[in-house]
């Protein structure tokens, strides 16, 4: 990797040492001339690195040597947290210098009457620009799309093009598609750049536009867009309005943040966390968190409401309450192995209506085979452990039970949860290992019963 | 969406159900017609959305006229299966129409003898082409980079690039930079298509070159490719070899599958699944999950050995059996938050030496407030419970415990993993799970048999 090329390159530990060190010190300096050279996501990840009274102390340092595009690579908790070190005229500065998607995304964070203030602070054009941004709501296509394109009529060849291009001194070099436009201002299709390149002067822009190029309305959602990019293998996309005009254009780069976000966020609600809240308080952390142990917690008693009707059985025949746990943990393996397929192939679009019957049967035989080899396995070592050969048969057809009762349970709770609009990655494992443990506990304590006793 | 622009717009499960209907009665022509008229992406769907039979029944009637970018957007579970059903003549086929890199991914996943046949019925150079992308391994930069790029001498004029560009008729139309070398193929930078056009004809094109521009050696790793992509927010990057000589360009859009297959990678073996076996046939399936199972099942003897260890306890007081799968499985869950965080912040290297203490101590004081509070909801419900408040404190006290262990064992767990090289995605929670089991039952079972007894 070039050195250049990297913020983990750039940005060592030894740095951020050198950084916290020349900042505790009072060498202030040493910091800004240790920041400057950094690179925007080389500057966003020492605030996001350090403590947050160093980070505050940086930003305050900084303030407009702040590089704008810093604030938008930054961790939300982080940027909250940058910008209550900032006033209003600093915030203005650095939206001033940003693309009108990336300053909304940085006034959304704000509260009402600070981004009144910032709103205030900027030029009418600018101001106009963010606010027509901030109508679209934050998850939308309208929202990521940038306004500078290169848009052209559809009257136009080549040549005309060209020189378009050569007097407009403000056209970023980004450009990979020139857009054709009807005089309504409806979009036509689009030629690429290099295409363009190719062609000679005098030949009309219709004659080598696409016609057939895709594109979304801006009130898509992110998660649309990130499928079509995906599906598609597209590097940009253009945003149109109901009537097919065309209003701006999304990169793939910001397709991307929106793909790692998607990812990081179906990973936490798996795992029970709302978001990462690597860069929240301890405070705000418990308080995430412990909503969701609340929720398990109620899911655990339910479970030993269940252990408690067998109180009379376990008295009799204690080996059940140190067996109980390997037949209920054994349902929520198998059924967390079931879920998380699912609820990706759901995330993903992958199962449909068309496959989900499939799905279901194979998770099923899945389930009653694993169950039929776990069976076989502990019910053999308690027979040998305990000398029972009725306990290790007890506890075989128990595990078989609540392998079948995962397998059924991981593959409905996901599907009916989607179906009735409710996310199945935050919620279906709370459900599953409800049903895996009160089956689990059930099917032992309760064939126990009827064969043992 | 526009209608061509979705896959899941384009291939309807109404769609798939008539191809089925058209299959199953032997209307060929039909289903022909049905897929001609599909995307690469949509025919994909389509094969990974019917049944194997069906599939194979497919790939028999489209053979040659299966579109070979089909193959490249296909499951590796689904594409072994149509790899079997083509002989070696329809892969050369496929692979002849294909970009070196995919054709290489395409003949990685065949036998080698069957791999020979394929590249011996190739073109010279297009064999040699595959094999030199054959020889890097296969998760490198040198396998996800395409050969065809624009590269010009750095001693033209703009005028000559662009002559160049129009005379090269076999230019691909997604060029967004023109790469410059110097007379022994070293890379000196890169001119954005944009900033060519716009440039006078006779500028020198090193007037015009950004020169600082990120690259990446053949050896590069995807992860590595995908973070540099990623940090940067690039839209290509150069390919290196170790004398900085021009090999290739890695284009965004492949980066995209890596950033997919990585996310999805990451859920599933923090799922307990290797990787998504949708596709997968049962028994395959039965053999992957058991694994796992099976070193879970481990983990549920360990924990119930120690329950063992108390018998003579919860032969005395048969709550106990009743309330100890409460606290372990508070701390199974408030540990698994934890190493939710901990191995995407590891991942996406957010987690460094710089703020590793950090983040122990604030997950620890977060399991040490969560702990109390779950303590005294839990606690005051067991003393109303079983009107026995010297209950109510052992398993209020034992919570505590195990939500400190569960922070401790989240946060060490998966970082010393790192450490030793070992994947903290795929192991952490098994080991967590034997922890917060353990530390549960002992501290539970442990306090009442020390206070109760």
């Amino acid at each position: 990797m070039s050195a250049d090329g990297n913020v983990l390159d750039e940005v060592t530990p030894e740095l951020i040492r050198r950084i916290e060190a020349a900042l505790a010190e009072g060498r202030t300096d040493e910091v800004k001339a240790l920041l400057a050279v950094l690179s925007a996501p080389g500057q966003a990840w020492v605030l996001e690195q350090v403590a947050e009274p160093e980070r505050d102390a940086l930003v305050g340092l900084l303030r407009r040597n702040l590089d704008p595009e810093t604030l938008t690579e930054l961790d939300d908790e982080v940027l909250d947290d940058v910008l209550d070190q900032l006033d209003s005229k600093d915030i203005a500065a650095a939206a001033h210098e940003l693309e009108a998607d990336d300053a909304a995304n940085l006034l959304d964070e704000l509260p009402e009457d600070e981004r009144r203030e910032v709103l205030a602070a900027l030029p009418a054009d600018e101001r106009a620009d963010i606010e027509s941004a901030l109508a679209y709501p934050e998850d939308s296509a309208g929202r990521l799309m940038q306004r500078s394109l290169v848009q052209i009529s559809d009257g136009w060849n080549v040549g005309q093009v060209i020189d378009h291009c050569r007097e407009a001194t403000d056209l970023p070099d980004d450009v990979y598609d020139i857009f054709v436009i009807d005089p309504a201002g409806r979009l036509r299709g689009s030629v690429p750049l290099g295409r363009m390149l190719r062609s000679k002067r005098p030949v009309p822009v219709l004659d080598i536009v696409d016609p057939d190029i895709p594109s979304v309305p801006a009130t898509a959602t992110r998660d649309e867009v990130a499928h079509l990019f995906r599906d598609q293998n597209l590097v940009s996309c253009p945003v149109v309005d109901e009537g097919g005009r065309l209003l701006g254009v999304i990169m793939v780069d910001d397709v991307v943040d929106v793909i790692d976000a998607q990812a990081e966020s179906e990973l936490m609600r798996m795992g029970g966390v709302g978001a990462s809240d690597m860069h929240a308080t301890t405070v705000r952390t418990v308080r995430l968190r412990g909503l969701w142990l609340g929720i398990n917690l109620l899911t655990a008693v339910i479970a030993s409401l269940v252990i408690g009707q067998f109180e009379g059985a376990i008295e009799k025949i204690v080996a059940l309450a140190v067996l109980m746990p390997i037949v209920a943990s054994m349902g929520g393996n198998a059924g967390t192995q079931t879920v998380t397929v699912a609820v990706r192939a759901l995330a993903m679009g992958e199962l449909t209506a068309t496959n989900a019957l499939r799905f279901i049967l194979k998770e099923f035989a899945v389930g009653g085979l694993n169950g039929i080899i776990f069976a076989v396995l502990m019910g053999g070592a308690v027979v040998i452990w305990y000398q029972d050969w009725r306990l290790g048969a007890v506890i075989g057809a128990a595990m078989i039970c609540n392998l079948l009762a995962a397998a059924l349970a991981g593959t409905l709770i996901p599907i009916g949860l989607e179906k009735f609009g409710v996310d199945p990655a935050v919620s279906s494992t709370v459900f599953l290992t409800t049903v895996t443990d009160v089956i689990g506990f059930l099917a032992f304590l309760g064939l126990a019963t009827l064969f043992l006793l």
